[in-house]
């Protein structure tokens, strides 16, 4: 019996890593005053075709339920965002500063960073027009980054401008009809060669290859800049008007995060969509709107590449996994006994763990040794007493073991 | 556009709420030495009938996907965990101690306390054979249930035992192809009228409600209960022979948690099942092993009813959501020197917001009181101080903004 391919086990050393991923996450989008949300996992069909065209549908895990509706698993969150902004406006004072961490899916061929679900952090401001918003985003974005222990030596920010292009498109009289398909030649010109996107851009290579081949910028783009240097995180970005973002909807600023060395798909992606609610909630609702998606795929191989990252995630890893305290049972005698001991170590916070059945000391202070426990109690020949030892220094002590728990605040100095 | 019936939207009141249940679950579950593992929310169909026989298709979100597979979205996790464990099974050392938050699926007919997709909390001991095991585990269950408030007034884990029921159909001379027959209407005999249990049973209706209605028990029940009171807990749990559990592969101690008033569906359920890891591995590995599952459905509807309960967990998302910090930003001209500072306090790890446009003062305080903030910090003409303002008690002070962030250790106690 397999596992589905593109599909994941999190043993209990790969959940740890994901959660930990989740926590970063979660904690820095608070700092920012983000508060968290979240939607279905299975959606109607026509929630995705309605934003992607009928296309996406080749992409989609969907089937039809036992009610005959037409269904699928998410493949992104936006349009549930959409759905749920356009039902609760009233509710909620604008901006609002959303995040999510949903697990989305699409059938697609496997590749290096690219399974069949991942999860995805999003983040969305609703409701703010001003280019501050796009700031605060963007600074999350390198702040998720800094919060793995990456520097701006190991990831950059690439930031563009759609409408600069939608100017270009504009002076040069390309028809509306043709924009997506000249933006999503643009958008893929950095990863295939220039023949290719030549071919493609057919009159327009040109002119854009000229932009593209250039130090390109916007009044716009500069004031992004100027206003992430007020936040110290200018080294973090770079203005890149190659980033153009496949997608129909952006209507201003994207972005996309990248490893420097270049290796890895992009880490995050966004921009601003400040049509998107409007034309997904059939004009009831208009609200502007930027978002960006970071993937725990692509983020997972680059703190696995990383040292510093990689030490970091297992030292938290480490701290939130390991046992406070190991119980061991030297006598069966004493069992009852250590178990009320126990119950109020649990009861105070304190993780705590014992032998489910007899066995010798040893083996006990091993499994002790191996579920990194700080300490070790023993109940035995000592008791009324307990005797007491510190796994990392191998000190000894004993103690009545009368209230034992409360004790432990000076030995462990913060349950987990 | 709407969601599927079944199907939940979390706004952020709502998945506050959620992650308050999974806070407390994780946290718990951490106490006892658990480690959080989890599986794909999609498997082959195979999986879930191999366990549950072909009828459960009806139950479930299944389809075909794209590369011609079979495949259902989880309705459980316990055969994921047989097929990761059998997988794996030489990498860890015994007693497994796991635990999971998986989200899953059932096409069913919705009532209070079910809907289509729901998340489960479920934790399992694999490799341990002795009652200590079963013990260990009803003690969680109970303090799951105690950590959200739950006093032994509200609640009551219900403890019995498959092979006493087994034991009774041996001595009766019932068939063992009938076994699971006779054990599923006693295990409904609770909720229909007992001339309809009396007509699914037949002859055996008489000795069958002689020990529903008695106090029968058995030693292994009186052992659990015993070990229990070494823990304190016994106020929390009652032998009830009437627990059988409708699932044919419970082989020993089973329970279940209900609220003490009976108006809710079961909290929790499960039981010890020593030959199903055998089954679905096709015979690969046979490792005993006893485990529970607890939903978020009628935990939040039972917290929802307990004032106690309501109360803690307001009072654990209040803390968790409020922000530490709001700037004011009264001038425009001190925004590039309120951003630096708003950036180190983020740095340090505070929930900080600010006005991403120009607004009045009096709305900026407003908004500061909406958004729960402890502190406000106000730039403008004090400057190069900074006044702060307790929102809690209403004191003032003026600060100079040099290292404002590291002065805050003082005032806001712990970073959230």
């Amino acid at each position: 019996m397999q596992s589905l391919p593109g599909f994941r086990d999190f043993v209990p050393k790969e959940c740890a890593a994901r959660n930990y991923i989740f926590h970063r996450w979660r904690e820095v989008a608070r700092r920012y005053g983000f508060v968290e949300w979240d939607g279905p996992v299975l959606e109607p069909t026509d929630l995705y075709t309605k934003k992607s065209g009928p296309e996406i549908v080749t992409q989609l895990f969907n089937f039809t339920d036992k009610g005959e509706r037409e269904v699928a698993m998410r493949p992104e969150l936006t349009p549930t965002l959409a759905r749920v902004v356009a039902a609760h406006e009233r509710e909620f004072k604008k901006p609002l500063k959303w995040f999510s961490i949903p697990q989305c899916f699409r059938y697609e061929k496997q590749q290096r960073g690219r399974l069949r679900e991942h999860y995805q952090f999003n983040a969305d401001i609703i409701g703010e027009s001003a280019l501050e918003a796009d700031v605060e985003l963007i600074a999350l974005c390198v702040d998720l980054l800094r919060a793995f222990g990456f520097t701006a030596e190991d990831v950059v920010v690439r930031i563009s401008d759609r409408e600069f292009w939608i100017d270009f498109l504009r002076a040069q009289n390309v028809p509306e009809e043709k924009w997506e398909e000249v933006l999503q030649a643009i958008d893929k010109s950095e990863r295939e060669p220039r023949e290719k996107t030549a071919a493609r851009l057919g009159s327009l290579a040109e002119p854009t290859f000229k932009i593209l081949d250039g130090t390109g910028t916007s009044e716009k783009l500069e004031q992004v800049v100027a206003a992430l240097r007020n936040r110290g995180l200018t080294e973090f970005v770079k203005i890149d008007l190659g980033i153009v973002r496949g997608l129909a909807y952006y209507s201003g600023v994207v972005f996309e995060a990248f490893d420097r060395g270049g290796k890895l798909r992009a880490l995050a992606g966004g921009g601003r969509y400040d049509n998107l609610i409007q034309q997904l909630s059939d004009g009831a609702v208009s609200l502007p709107a930027i978002g960006f998606a970071m993937g725990d795929v692509v983020l997972g191989e680059l703190i696995a590449e990383q040292p510093a990252a990689k030490a970091k995630m297992e030292e938290a890893i480490a701290a939130q996994q390991n046992l406070d305290i190991y119980v061991v049972i030297a006598k069966e005698e004493r069992r009852a006994d250590a178990l009320a001991q126990i119950q109020a170590l649990r009861d105070r916070g304190y993780r705590v763990d014992f032998p489910l059945t007899p066995a010798k000391v040893g083996k006990q202070f091993q499994t002790a040794e191996q579920l990194g426990a700080r300490i070790a109690i023993l109940f035995g020949d000592e008791w009324p007493q307990v005797k007491l030892k510190d796994l990392r220094t191998g000190e000894q002590s004993l103690l009545p073991h009368e209230g034992l728990s409360a004790r432990f605040a000076a030995l462990l100095s913060s349950p987990a």
